[in-house]
């Protein structure tokens, strides 16, 4: 079986199988990285642009590490150095790219659809690492391998995300790919934090109340304050947020006795 | 026959045969950019340093593929994180550069003239990304392949340049370019964008009158306003300037039916 | 004979047979720089993160190119693309490029013991690209391997470096690195820019006067002032000190006829 979509722009997108396919295959890769020499020809030949127009560490550093192991040639664009300072849009980005002929165009992007944008308009493969409060398709899909290699199936599972729902694309991309794989998903914070309708994404509940969110829970993901994105202020402080939405030794034994805590 | 410069400074330097070759050797490897394994050993083992003390996206990412490409190693240096903050001038750059054995060296710098100054000071190849309002040679060789595929050759064109002449360094390189390779350049803009006596590098014609300058034109080649590039306000209003020196499907009717209209 | 040590994190750790060592390893690696084709395939499959959170061109630059030449895989992270800006701690990019799996982490840091710190944390190793104010390893061992070239051997040389010893991390690694040698480190300045008790750290002579320290000298080494790290003026001007620690054809001459002069 093979990968059917040329594009990566979201979980959204996939099915069950294109997840379970890419889990597989992330297995067969991890041995790879603990090898002597963590080099395998897949991709020689190959030309890959990660255009990270966010701030990146570790993202940009997987893709390009990433991508090295694969044998392809790897390119960065960060927002500092691109031309945007000359006024260029992202449609012009986009046809000077594709002029250079890459295979790939990896985009983390402040707006969302910004990868959807791209793919339009690219002849090559488009992969979302991450586009305003979207998706983040490639943090999603790690967080399913942790889980896996820890529960040994994702199907059954009660996956516990509290914080920051409404910036948050890594939940948007989780509450996806658990619902697609049979999990179910318990999202929790203050009622500022909970987008309105987003239940209908998933296999989802909500709630305001940490002790009920993570009750019996198997895994507790706790959410970063993206104080970054935050254009007003959604929490009266943070010592009463942390007061109501922290963990602690007290809430966790809520949880099942081996239930593991995520921070993505 | 093959190319007999050490480094490529400009195209003031380069004769007829030298810009044929170029485009000869530049259309064999455009076939590599379409085969599956975009990859030849040329430059293997040789170290390209992409020095860009300018903001540049599209040009600094097609030296560095271009590089990798042809299996050399490439590095980056960019004017935000080299030692200029540390007082560092550009002599002890070339310097500390040299002591590295690189092959070639790839410099964009807002001061015109700073390749020459460093390939009197490296004993390695230096080529011109772009320097100051001086010259761009890669950009015009572009250019020049870009006419000769869709007019078949240069020979007796006629290219018409319209806008910002003063701050263009493109422009400087095309009329080299263009004079040595048979075309008539006719350059055209407000009189205060018209540098005095820039007909004298080569086989130029200046207007201030839109409609005479693409009159028959095979080539309409349109500049952008490099707004970041002016020192003082060199137009009345942006209004203004578009009424008088835009393209729209009126003037554009002027020019010969088959013109293309190119924007670097 | 081979390198016992898994980290360079200062000369401090290193026996006179690590360094002997490194410098006849650093001799037959020269004679690769000179070849055309500039590569040996010492450490291919292997991926190392150059991580720059101070700004440098020459460093980064000379760490990014050999570790080409030996074939490993090489990204970099720096300062102001690094998720600093989200508030991480070195704490967690340590645990983040952890989970990449690298070989090697050279790392460049604004705090004194940033890379003893990355050491424990991580299982790879770790190279110190300069951290603080405290030691510079790799260009203490280049300074060295420059004064054997020049000198044929360390032993028994009468080092003078003069200028701000307090700012200077590459003058606590020389101290090491010399006195393990053999070789006699007088060290020079005005009062404010000699820190207190550095005879301690090895064969250590202190002047105030330039004349009495650089007399029968075989080694000059002239120190930058680091006006980027002086929280306050050390110094009452430049002209003043320009007129007591300048080096000039006058105080040259107390030197030994054939000395060198040396300025990292």
């Amino acid at each position: 079986m093979s990968f059917k979509h040329k594009h990566i722009l979201g979980i959204e997108q996939m099915t069950r199988e294109d997840i379970q396919l890419i889990l597989d295959t992330a297995d067969s890769f991890k041995e790879i990285n603990s090898r002597e020499i963590k080099k395998v020809p897949t991709l020689r030949g190959k030309t890959i642009i990660n255009a990270f127009f966010e701030a990146s560490t570790r993202t940009r550093l997987s893709f390009e590490i990433a991508g090295k192991r694969l044998s392809a040639d790897t390119v960065n664009i960060s927002g500092s150095t691109s031309s945007v300072v000359k006024g260029e849009t992202l449609e012009d980005t986009a046809k000077n790219i594709e002029a250079m002929a890459p295979d790939i165009i990896v985009i983390r992007h402040g707006h969302s659809g910004a990868p959807h944008y791209l793919a339009d308009r690219v002849g090559c493969s488009v992969v979302n690492a991450g586009d305003g409060a979207h998706e983040h398709p490639s943090q999603a899909l790690l967080d399913l391998m942790t889980m896996r290699e820890h529960k040994g199936s994702i199907e059954g599972l009660e996956v516990a995300i509290v914080g920051d729902i409404t910036h948050s694309r890594v939940v948007r991309s989780n509450i996806y790919a658990l619902s697609r794989m049979g999990a179910k998903v318990r999202l929790c914070g203050p009622g500022t934090m909970l987008p309105i309708g987003i239940q209908q994404l998933g296999n989802v509940e909500v709630f305001t109340d940490m002790g009920e969110a993570i009750k019996d829970a198997d895994v507790v993901m706790m959410l970063r304050i993206q104080m970054e994105r935050q254009s007003n202020i959604m929490l009266p402080s943070l010592r009463e947020y942390s007061r109501f939405y922290g963990l602690n030794p007290n809430n966790l034994k809520l949880a099942k006795p081996d239930a593991i805590v995520m921070h993505p």
